[in-house]
């Protein structure tokens, strides 16, 4: 069993690296919402990381633990979202080289950001062939040490910190909720709540037309995810190969639900915790909404996993 | 002068009051924003304050203060907006009752957050006319005592809590910015450092298309705000009496910025503090903007009023 290889040792290691190199994001809660949903939520607002979500703990936990040699090549991804902008500022900060690839159809508002962070951005086509030659074709070329969004043992390691912080920050968790896209927040929440707060229990959430890790899970074979259909972009990937093991051994439960209902979920955190937040960080929400009996009065823990939202997106989705 | 009337003491009593009744709201940077702007900001967060807005804190001293006896037959106000949520939560919160008039062209969810805080609504035509004499009938069918939006000492005490916060959380401000509307943030702010921080100077910031505050400090007269025009709609409003009466005293300056620069401003926030703000909150830092050689290198407290937007006027904004 691969998760087997993780231990608390690599956990606490990477939670010291990190300590020193990401925010220390806030917990918030709301009055309103609780008496709603009829549970005690704390919301680990990982939107107020840098970069704009948790993925910048994985990428610059990824990038630390690269020998020295390989730093003096640099590193490279494709990535039309957060990962891209993670690790171009993982990189900048460790003063090395960043080419991150995406796709031409990416927003301009997403290039700058990659390019803002002093990264070269590469251009390709928008198919998944396209950029993965391309970035093939650059560490070839260059040297860079590709760095995954999620199918990484460093990266998991390094997504674990937002819950060992939330675990710190809160009291009895009864629960802990991720979203679950490539499983790499969801395995590292898996990872932390299994050595620093056993008593907690963990579920992964998804909306029903992106439920390729539900289906994994149930069918024990990792199944792709073909032709999603959610308003939760960060959840349309298919679950990691490493994520998928440690998910499969760890796991409570995968809760999928209905994209009404993330929207909802998605109005509700606008209104009551005024936060920007992108559409696949109100899925653990939704499924809280959807399954009230089962989390009645119960002490919730949920990651905020980003807040980098496009306006034209953000508004059509909640209108 | 009236704002002699306003003591230290009385300041103090406000915050020790507030302290048991308002969140201690947090401060946000951006590393990005500062770059951009060439100074160091700092964002007293009030969009995350019960009700949504600073206005809970000058809701919450006002009702403090009455006497056993005014309690009993409750408070009122007119407001279709922040002011009338506030001082339901904190008529709430005190176990009175408050009767709110409300204009019948405010948006149903303003009216059901107000309902939701226990208050009665009572719907008027939507002039200012039929909103006082609505207000005064309620007044004298039920005793109950008006509470006004921002002309009123207690009000200002409560308001300048939040600056007092501010000033704590940070070190060596060289600057505090707040924007004015009715003038009750902007007076409290000014008591504040004038007695807690003395060598921070304070300057008001309102729309060009909303210039009353500017107008009346610059004519000495307090001069009334006829047909606004800005999509800060918190700043529609005019000046009140006794806050004329303290800005004239204590303020440093009073910037005004065009339309395109408060757009400018709220995404810049939107995108780099990830936080939901209302286009009242931009005005401050749409000052900057405009002045940056004035701001260059220098500690700049702002204070971000209030996160009750409505998604449609935020979209159209800032498209």
């Amino acid at each position: 069993m691969r998760n087997s290889i993780i231990t608390r040792e690599q956990l606490l290691k990477a939670r010291e690296t990190l300590s020193k190199l990401v925010h220390k994001t806030p917990v918030f809660s709301s009055e309103v919402i609780d008496k709603k949903v009829g549970a005690n939520l704390y919301f680990k607002c990982e939107n107020f990381q840098k970069t704009g979500s948790f993925k910048f703990r994985g990428a610059s936990y990824a990038v630390n633990q690269l020998g020295s040699d390989q730093k003096k090549n640099g590193v490279t991804t494709h990535s039309s979202g957060n990962h891209g902008q993670a690790l171009a500022k993982a990189a900048q900060l460790a003063n090395i080289k960043a080419y991150i690839v995406m796709p031409e159809n990416a927003p301009t508002v997403k290039k700058q950001a990659v390019r803002g962070y002093g990264a070269e951005v590469i251009i390709c086509e928008s198919t998944q062939a396209a950029r993965e030659k391309t970035c093939s074709g650059i560490q070839e070329k260059t040297g860079a040490t590709f760095i995954p969004p999620y199918d990484d043992e460093n990266v998991v390691l390094g997504q674990s910190t937002a819950a060992q912080e939330l675990i710190d920050q809160t009291e009895g968790l009864d629960y802990l909720l991720a979203p679950v896209g490539g499983g790499g927040l969801l395995s590292g929440t898996l990872m932390a709540a299994k050595y620093f707060s056993p008593n907690t229990k963990v579920i992964g959430s998804e909306p029903k037309g992106a439920d390729d890790a539900y289906r994994s899970i149930k069918t024990g074979k990792r199944l792709p995810q073909e032709n999603p259909q959610t308003i939760a972009d960060g959840l349309r990937t298919s679950l990691g190969e490493i994520n998928f093991e440690i998910i499969r051994e760890n796991i409570d439960q995968i809760l999928t639900v209905e994209e009404d209902t993330i929207i909802k979920a998605l109005k509700m955190i606008h209104h009551h915790l005024k936060i920007m937040a992108e559409p696949s960080c109100a899925v653990p929400l939704a499924a809280i909404l959807e399954n009230k009996r089962h989390f009645e009065g119960k002490n919730v823990g949920i990651i905020i996993s980003g807040g980098n939202v496009d306006l034209d997106v953000y508004y059509e989705s909640l209108k």
